[in-house]
């Protein structure tokens, strides 16, 4: 789908790349109908890192319930999916409500094929933060669901055993490790491509180890190139709040990661 | 050195250890004598996990260099260690200079030894966020250098492939769990045992994979409860800033963990 893009990378390297992405926004890199194949895909795909790198992914979706989830955290996952759009039932579309479930992978461009420098770059063995356990349960679960219209998210997480921060608690890091995802991923969702510019995160109470939780995003405003999304994080009947939150992306070009501030 | 207190736990069962708990600070907790002990751990032993609870652990220390440092961090990591306080040569002290490092463990809480209730509770599997692979160099390194006199540390820090947000760089979650451990560590080191009550953080410039980078914390001010430290993170030159960020931590009793206010 985006092979010419790929291929024009590939032909370049190291500096040569730097200096061809400065400046380009993804609508001046890629043709009309790239681009449109493009938007459409940012409406599908969610993770931050999937919005800034225009490769398809062929990965494992880490969304799927597992047999970690508690019974909780399949509860809240059931009633979520239950309000999903559409759903095909005897080869007929059936629409349902105005969720949606977003994938989630664990790198966002194994099959990049542009060039030496790229490969580099790109570290093959690479792994998204919160996606980086090969078992089950052990740090972050979470899926994802987004309702388009009312331009906000709601992430279901449980909470694993190895992201410990005061003795039978969760890190704050790793709290602000998922505000991070579920802000930015809603963010992108708006806005495609964004990179996190200010997170403010009061905690408002400590989150015991294996807690399942809800993270609730909201867009709060556009302005320009500034897309500003409050969040807040509840217990699943939404009776106890842990942690509120600001964020504000900024919308980037392709070429911001190679040094441009485009 | 905190038997007593792990045996008067250990006597105690769910409910009846958070009662016991609410609204006890360790100052009330502890006699004289462990409590001066205490103390003086608390200024040895750093991350925050360490000063929230009461035990000691012999486990390894992560903090010791290892074959992932690249020769930038060891570079860092041999300036600060010289410029450190006292140094044992033929069995006298030599004074050297302001900078002490800290140890870092994977657990605060190994050899607690407090009845059922506790250890289902701490969860034997549990590990710190920042410390919980066993691959060195596949996520965080770290190491802590902390200045008594000035009131503030130098963290260097060096990005592992894990840590990945968008491609080929290092996720604002895990920066933000970065600033998290360095603001927190100062913040106990000055003011005992400590809750992380607010991150702001701004996002300067993407951070790349792989990246060794200092984390300067230094305290602003205490106003009672109050411990608020500033943190800019840059390269290890000190010519590019990545990150700036405020943190406020509050002081908690030991039996906040357990469900009390105080």
């Amino acid at each position: 789908m985006l092979g010419h893009l790929a291929r024009r990378l590939g032909s370049l390297r190291g500096q040569q790349i730097s200096n061809a992405l400065k400046g380009i926004s993804p609508n001046q890199l890629l043709s009309k109908e790239t681009h449109r194949h493009l938007q459409s895909s940012l409406e599908t795909i969610s993770p931050i890192s999937m919005t800034l790198w225009p490769f398809s992914s062929q990965s494992r979706d880490f969304s799927q319930p597992n047999s970690s989830w508690s019974p909780e955290m399949h509860k809240v996952y059931d009633h979520y999916t239950a309000l999903c759009d559409t759903d095909t039932e005897n080869g007929e579309e059936k629409k349902r409500g105005p969720w949606r479930k977003l994938p989630s992978y664990n790198r966002s461009i194994k099959y990049a094929t542009a060039g030496i420098y790229l490969s580099k770059l790109i570290q093959a063995k690479a792994r998204l933060f919160t996606r980086n356990f090969k078992e089950p349960g052990t740090a972050f679960e979470y899926v994802v669901f987004v309702n388009k219209e009312e331009k906000r998210c709601v992430c279901v997480f449980q909470a694993g055993h190895l992201l410990e921060g005061a003795p039978g608690h969760v890190h704050g890091g790793a709290i602000a490790t998922i505000i991070d995802t579920v802000t930015g991923t809603l963010a992108s969702f708006l806005s495609g491509p964004i990179m996190t510019a200010n997170l403010n995160i009061d905690y408002r109470s400590p989150m015991p180890l294996g807690s399942v939780v809800l993270i609730h995003s909201a867009l709060d405003r556009i302005e320009r190139k500034k897309t500003y999304i409050t969040c807040k994080v509840t217990s699943t009947d939404e009776s106890k709040l842990y942690t509120e939150a600001t964020a504000l992306f900024v919308s980037i070009g392709v070429g911001h990661l190679f040094g441009s501030q485009n």
